[in-house]
């Protein structure tokens, strides 16, 4: 057995069974090792940030680490963005990166690059095979690197000879180190300060937003009075009826900060101190109150789901049940605004859905209307780098078959990473993508305005993006996925009902 | 003034007077600025990519730089790859990246990343402003510094406190340091090698491949009987009717060796010993004999068009014209083939075109028929990142306006940059792309072969880009491009010269 061989098999021991692929020269003989041991799904996709924001996507429901195949290290810079996003989100990932032959690297051929100094900021471990043989051990290393506490990506460089070299040899799976365990002064600190009758919130994120860790904390809060809260930007969120309510950290800083006013007491499990995602002129950086006391139940890298336990049962609480509230009925028809294209979309939910949200500027209605839709988990985009919606929902329909992936989308930061539609009708995935269609970077024009400069000719005109127009429902057909545009509520609701309804990927463009 | 401010006003003071952008909330004061200060031309891209391979482009046409405008870590790794490209065609850019304010950065807002440790591989030189007032010297310094030989990336990071901190310093344009020109050792030394009488190659590409500078290089070889030629990949070739022929070296490893097959001297200037563009096993990684001797005329970061001139000079060979050939007729109609489409082409190219080749697998019968074609510039990606094509044509119309840019693009290598057809449209430039649509990745299929490997399932479901099948005409559509799809002689040759007789871009799908 060659190394590429050895590094297919180990991966599929080691329960890396899906592969987000844009191989190239140098990984043809990974792509060979796969014809001859099945057992691994290969998923093409036409971009590379397709790639990386597909496994995040699988990462964060498989809760196990996707591989990636991608060519040398331009393939792999334009996957970084997304990695970035993965990073941000702890999740794990392989990422298999092919490179120029060991012998041939020396003689500078046109592809040669820093592989190691591009891959680095967005890995917890990089690491080069030199020769086929350690190729099986360091695939088992990538594979518990991968999900070694809080969770990110391994990233495996394998030079063309050493994946072609023989002999190869698999690895057994290596075991993941137990997350280590908040000490009993976390958990009896955080007791003792929420028990106090102080102002306090209880900020969570990671695993604690996860549907089956999420009432402890809520119990705990309940019990005490604290504000269950989490950050700006999650990984998941267990969200909709019977589930239990919590608050964001709004985006805008002067939000975040009335928010927090007053709060004398910071108990974070998974995260830390509330950072505004920018810095603004007088503005802080941290939007809690400077005097309010920070307390650590759990660090990302902790057993955040054991804290939680232990200090519900250290408070005597046990997670309950939420009664689930009225379902909301559909607003009358009219024409579409973000307000009345989140009712509909809250009304009509599928149960179980996937929620990607990268709507940036138009958020707002749409989280605070699904507070009550069907149970749903809220996924979004941690890392704050643009495009990782339309992939991050062909992952998780991937890692999540039967679930319906809804993904809320600005026309601007589609484009992006627009070729993730072409996937997504290759492999028939069950995604509704909603274009939320007002032709600009909205978003800068508010932060524009939160800097305090004036918007003139060329600031509008760099933020503008209606001309051309971009047509959604050529875009989404271009490359396979039937699509619909959407100007009334009546229609956006018929169209959204056929999408949900059917197998496979569908596209609503909402003129909004 | 602010930061911002003084970095704009210098730039355009230091030539740099166009930038493509892909902004964020960390360039708003840059955006801001622009509003400020006419006198630079600011081009949207929806995608980073489009936005560096555009500038490539622009440099290699405009012989200055364009600057970049990049939103952090993230939005910069999204145009590493063109910038890679960029890097290998020694063209000169100034890319200005926003990052995080300098305090705070160290609270890891969610956008943090290591923007040094990406920008480095692909920049001749990386600085971060650290207070406004060094903004204005260090924006002179990226302006020099790009332009340094053989030119390449200069990457200033521009903290949004720098820029939008007071005051702003405008500084004046930096002097260029003129290139080391060869010794009179490399002048004569070369001389008597080519002299010598032994079967010779002049291998030259870089500067020595402009229209004015190539003469040179075709007197020496006739002078002397070495054989011209050209790496296999260059930033731009002059060629077509009345132009000096020259050879370039195959793609293939095998055909490449057989080419040089009895050379016992090469002569090089702008580049060094042909290297393989992969390795593969058991063949040489230099296609070159072992046994010939190297010469070096010119190095890359060498004054190229002073040593072939002097050495011309020494030679007593002077530049000629070269009798055209006659003008090829337009292929008979029937089905479309990659040659017959090639002679459509050559027979109806417009006079100074710019030709982009990222045919990849299909660049053979493009390259053969246009020999005789209208005089053209041959464009290529030096290194070898996918996704060049559509954005290099994009930037090389804006910096060549008169000029019709014709891509010859692959369809898998189309969609990584696909959104450049937008900004093509957005600022009706006159690109006449061709999609040579094989609905595959034939290059991998030719690759798995050249490695021995079978071709198996899995191989072939990662090589097939047509489950679905793309639909050109509507991608095209969707971003504002006009656009036809053609599977005859007739109708190519009726598209081709519709879309060369109008202003504005044009699609054509080239049914292969």
């Amino acid at each position: 057995m060659n190394g590429a061989e050895s590094l297919v098999r180990t991966l599929i021991a080691s329960g890396v069974d899906t592969c987000f692929a844009n191989p190239g020269t140098s990984e043809i003989h990974f792509v060979a090792a796969l014809d001859r041991n099945p057992g691994m799904r290969c998923v093409l996709a036409l971009f590379e940030g397709v790639v990386t924001g597909a496994a995040d996507g699988y990462g964060r429901f498989a809760r196990k680490p996707a591989a990636t195949l991608m060519h040398c290290g331009p393939g792999m810079a334009n996957g970084l963005a997304c990695l970035h996003n993965a990073k941000r989100a702890d999740t794990p990932i392989v990422n298999i990166v092919g490179d120029q032959a060991t012998y041939h690297a020396p003689l500078n051929p046109p592809l040669a690059s820093d592989v190691e100094g591009w891959a680095r900021p967005v890995s917890q471990w990089v690491r080069r095979a030199r020769t086929a043989r350690e190729v099986g051990i360091a695939a088992a290393e990538a594979a518990q690197n991968a999900q070694r506490a809080p969770g990110g990506s391994a990233t495996l460089i394998l030079p063309s000879d050493v994946s072609w070299g023989e002999p190869g040899e698999e690895a057994a799976a290596l075991a993941v180190p137990r997350r280590e365990k908040s000490s009993a002064e976390q958990v009896n600190g955080a007791a003792r300060v929420l028990r106090s009758g102080e102002p306090a919130v209880l900020l969570v994120s990671g695993a604690a937003l996860l549907p089956e860790n999420l009432p402890f904390a809520y119990a705990i809060a309940s019990a005490t009075g604290a504000r269950l809260m989490a950050p700006t930007f999650n990984a998941r969120i267990a969200r909709g009826r019977g589930r239990p309510p919590l608050e964001i950290v709004p985006y805008p800083v002067d939000d975040a900060v009335r928010l927090l006013t007053g709060t004398k007491q910071l108990v974070v499990a998974g995260t830390g101190a509330p950072v505004a995602f920018f810095a603004y002129p007088g503005k802080p950086g941290i939007v809690s109150p400077p005097d309010a006391e920070l307390h650590v139940l759990a660090r990302p890298d902790q057993d955040i789901p054991d804290a939680l336990a232990r200090l519900a049962a250290e408070l005597n609480c046990k997670p309950a049940g939420v009664n689930p509230a009225a379902v909301q009925p559909l607003p009358q028809d009219g024409p579409l605004t973000p307000e009345r294209a989140a009712a509909v979309m809250a009304a009509l939910l599928p149960d179980d859905a996937i929620i990607v949200d990268e709507a940036i500027s138009l958020r707002g209605a749409f989280f605070a209307t699904t507070k009550h839709a069907a149970p749903h988990d809220w996924v979004q985009v941690p890392g704050g780098a643009i495009g990782g919606g339309l992939p991050l929902a062909t992952g998780a329909a991937i890692a999540a078959p039967g679930r319906r992936a809804v993904v809320l989308e600005g026309d601007g930061s589609a484009m992006y990473t627009v070729q993730a539609l072409w996937t997504q009708a290759r492999e028939n995935l069950d995604v509704t993508t909603l274009i939320l269609s007002n032709r600009k970077y909205a978003i800068l024009e508010i932060e524009l305005r939160a800097a305090g400069a004036p918007q003139g000719n060329s600031a509008s005109d760099l933020f503008e993006i209606a001309r051309p127009e971009i047509d959604w429902v050529k875009m989404a057909a271009a490359q396979g996925v039937e699509a619909a545009r959407a100007d009334s509520v009546a229609r956006f609701a018929e169209l959204f009902q056929h999408a949900n309804s059917r197998r496979g990927p569908f596209l609503i463009e909402l003129v909004l």
